[in-house]
């Protein structure tokens, strides 16, 4: 552990020798204070790991060649190739990419010109993307950080969940300009619950104005897949490609992420040359010099590599609010992971949270600099800022910059260690790179502890066992019809032959029932003792 | 630890046991998952917890009696009283609170009823809250959970930082409409940054557009604050009254949170009745029937009293989207400390993330339930809920119910614990109902711990070290203005007498002049070898 007696005289020096910068990019990184209250100097550490990270570039290059990098699934990763088609281990991968790429284009240009244009209206205004998790939060995150208000070609909005109350509002919110309205269904496998779901709202939203869905819809899914077919059958607009080897968390620059960027307005060249130019730096061997060997590195001496801090990511940007979201999936989804790649149990992740700065400072810095000490800050500083002057030659961008340089010191005053991300400006080349530098990151870090990145295997579980909630209300509802009286709780768990634990989740299926009016429920002496009947 | 082996089949009778349930509030509370993965039982750890819990309720007692319950910066705590004036110290506050109350209501309606005007156009058509922190955080709240567009009165925008990019997209986002806007300049100490450099801002924009910003605009704030003068002396709207008793994380109920809500329309009125009903019921000393004192129970066991979990809130509504940002400060800003209450150093606090559900189910719920074993998960149902019809007799929102149950199932097989609120549906009443209990909790939860959750000595350190930044800025600029030639980083940290560690602040003052064009650069062989100057 570094000495903590007074101002620390070599920080300086360390941070000179540590910071990587690169102008092409339009990107610094600082790591030299991600080892205050760690057991060991970020020196000893990187000389320590430097065979690790050797083989994850060595794992990494396989991944990139056509390996398959996702065992689990046996599947390739290819959400680099997407950058740079020629890379691809196939020429029939890469050509589809290339046609992906020019469809995204020619779709959005046809919008734009009005030759692709609604039933009713003389163009489109609005979009309105279907989807959830990787479907949405890249696409939401390319939509606030490089939309403008007055000069975006199409307004972006998002059902990203399968709540009917959300979806309504949205719907309010687009009033009439639902008639111009391209919808964008996104679903990999095609069978996702919550933008099916989405989707027959929308459909029926359409249908109350008397227009067809289909003439306002796109399809962005695996071919073949069940949503596939149907778009197909109903002669959707279009039918986009989302291929098997691209994960959800890292399709931003496939179809996904491309289609609602290029009819927003946003220049999709520059997101994908921005991070083909990342990638080209992180497949570099020389550990000094690779910005996301070093993201990765940092993060392992921070966490121990058990993930033992949280990770707070806090831009100083308000486009970047929902950074930290996207990356809540990309790191948390990729790294927590149950067993390892020999299939050993092991308890991995990195928990990763965060909104903005300054404003994150007057929520919770309090905690972060003085309270549980479970937190390494990743601090992302953005160069180019509009000048309003507030005081004599000092701008509010200059308080910006004033709060991220503050809080830095103050928090590692007491020892609470943190990275400083610096990038150009907000822009879609940058936002370019920043994505390519996380997804790479987890995937080094990925293999300096041994896992598989690619997977998800997890969140089955949970789908499962909402389907089986499922069942049973379809099976209470029955019962109930058939019969005269109204009838408990146990009663009714009885005849349905259900174990203690299903009875549980019968009674949160018969009170949110109850509470819509879907079936009649008449109180007892307890919130479990009410008896239910279908009116 | 609870025995783990096969469907624990006696979590039906602790549920039953353990269910708070009050129709009044609306609110349901379940704990019995809570002691997942801990060293003792949710029994065990109740009745270990007695005593404790009436120490809390003697100390809340005092509080609400008027206590100097914030010995630091020895103040009374006094939000519970905002919601029953009557329950205040003494006849000054309550009077205070009443007539706030009834200066909101009146302003609202005149701005609703047109006769208070903007300078140039008919009627205030939208409103601009510029606040940070929690004179942020609740409007925000307030206005997307119970915000509709189709029939808000005024329309809600923020500034809550100090980014000039920010602020000119809210502005590009406003256009026109800025004449109709009403701006609300939030800050208690009237001296917070980030808002007097939003009030610039916009004071800017409304004299581009030829009008007086005084005409347009109200402040809250504490009286005889710089922020009062100001707006007294330059003839603002109206200013209205923020009391030191009051802390900026516990607002909402105040002028900071009431003005806002009433110009978009909100029932105020329901949002205090929710939050004095839900007061009401966590007075009760017995702590079965008190829901605050049995969440801040939960949060102990599930932490261990030291934070070792985090909070991971997963409201199962879009409307609650930003609860747990809200929830960020309220629980961090509050519990984050490094002393006790006896002057003692300790290392307290909760981390809290979380967004909504099902949409993090496909983002983290991977690592919820098989990653890292380092949170406990508030799930929050919502009962009612639209019907629109996905499958036969299943809604939309059954699926969102399904979701919830079916992950709470997934995260008990791998023991990890869980909380889960219902609350009958996201309105006035019952976000005043998730407020209040919330406030109660983060108290009891303090006086179990033994720190004091009214102040925030940490945010100083931060701020301080921004002004010498700053001031930084300034001397550098100047020593540039007076050079004829260009100068290194090192010979300019020299002529301003910097020691290393000011010299790493210096160059980061430098870069970001640089990047925006206000001083010249020329590029030397490594990042810190530029040289620099005044053109």
């Amino acid at each position: 552990m570094r000495s903590t007696d007074g101002p620390d005289s070599d920080a300086w020096l360390r941070y000179r020798r540590h910071l990587f910068a690169d102008d092409d990019l339009g990107l610094r990184l600082d790591i030299s204070r991600v080892d205050l209250g760690a057991d060991e100097t970020l020196d000893a550490f990187l000389s320590r790991m430097e065979d690790s990270m050797q083989q994850a570039f060595d794992a990494m290059e396989a991944l990139e060649a056509g390996a398959i990098a996702n065992p689990d699934e046996q599947r390739q990763v290819g959400h680099y190739w997407l950058r740079a088609p020629d890379r691809a281990p196939d020429d029939a991968i890469r050509d589809a990419i290339l046609e992906a790429i020019e469809r995204v284009e020619g779709l959005a240009a046809s919008v734009h010109d009005g030759s692709l244009r609604p039933e009713r209206a003389a163009r489109f205004t609005d979009f309105l993307v279907v989807g959830i998790g990787g479907s949405a939060l890249g696409p939401q995150l390319t939509a606030d950080a490089l939309g403008r208000p007055a000069t975006d070609l199409l307004r972006p909005h998002f059902f990203d969940n399968t709540d009917p109350d959300g979806m309504e509002r949205t719907l309010e919110a687009l009033g009439d300009r639902l008639e111009s309205t391209l919808t964008i269904v996104i679903s990999k496998s095609g069978g996702t619950k919550e933008t099916r779901n989405g989707m027959l709202c929308t459909r029926s939203a359409y249908a109350r104005r008397g227009l067809l869905f289909a003439r306002h819809a796109v399809a962005i899914t695996g071919e073949g897949s069940q949503l596939d077919r149907l778009a197909s059958e109903q002669g959707w607009l279009a039918r986009l490609p989302m291929w098997d080897w691209v994960g959800g968390r890292t399709s931003e620059t496939s179809t996904v992420g491309l289609l609602p960027a290029a009819l927003q307005g946003l220049d999709i060249r520059a997101l994908l040359a921005g991070a083909a130019a990342c990638d080209a730096a992180t497949r570099r061997r020389d550990t000094a010099r690779n910005p996301a060997a070093r993201l990765a590195l940092a993060w392992h001496l921070a966490t121990d590599g058990r993930g033992a801090r949280d990770m707070v990511i806090l831009p100083y940007a308000d486009r970047l609010l929902l950074f930290s979201r996207y990356l809540q999936q990309l790191i948390m989804e990729s790294l927590g992971k149950a067993t390892d790649l020999e299939g050993q149990p092991t308890a991995q992740g990195i928990a990763v949270y965060g909104n903005k700065g300054s404003t994150d400072q007057h929520a919770f810095v309090q905690q972060l600099r003085e309270g549980v000490d479970n937190v390494f800050v990743t601090f992302i500083e953005v160069l180019e800022t509009p000048f309003h002057e507030v005081e004599p030659g000092i701008g509010a961008g200059d308080y910006l910059r004033g709060f991220l340089l503050g809080t830095r010191e103050a928090l590692s005053e007491t020892q609470r260690p943190s990275i400083t991300l610096t990038v150009r400006r907000v822009d879609a080349y940058h936002l370019g790179v920043l994505i390519a530098l996380y997804e790479r990151a987890v995937g080094f870090y990925a293999s300096l502890v041994g896992i598989n990145a690619y997977h998800q295997p997890g969140v089955e579980a949970g789908k499962k066992a909402a389907g089986e909630v499922l069942a049973l209300q379809v099976r209470a509802v029955e019962t109930l019809e058939a019969l005269e009286e109204p009838i408990g709780l146990d009663a009714l768990a009885a005849a349905l032959d259900l174990d203690a634990a299903r009875t549980e989740l019968l009674f949160h299926v018969l009170e949110g029932l109850a509470a819509n009016g879907r079936i009649d429920r008449e109180a007892g002496d307890a919130p479990t003792a009410a008896v239910y009947s279908l009116g």
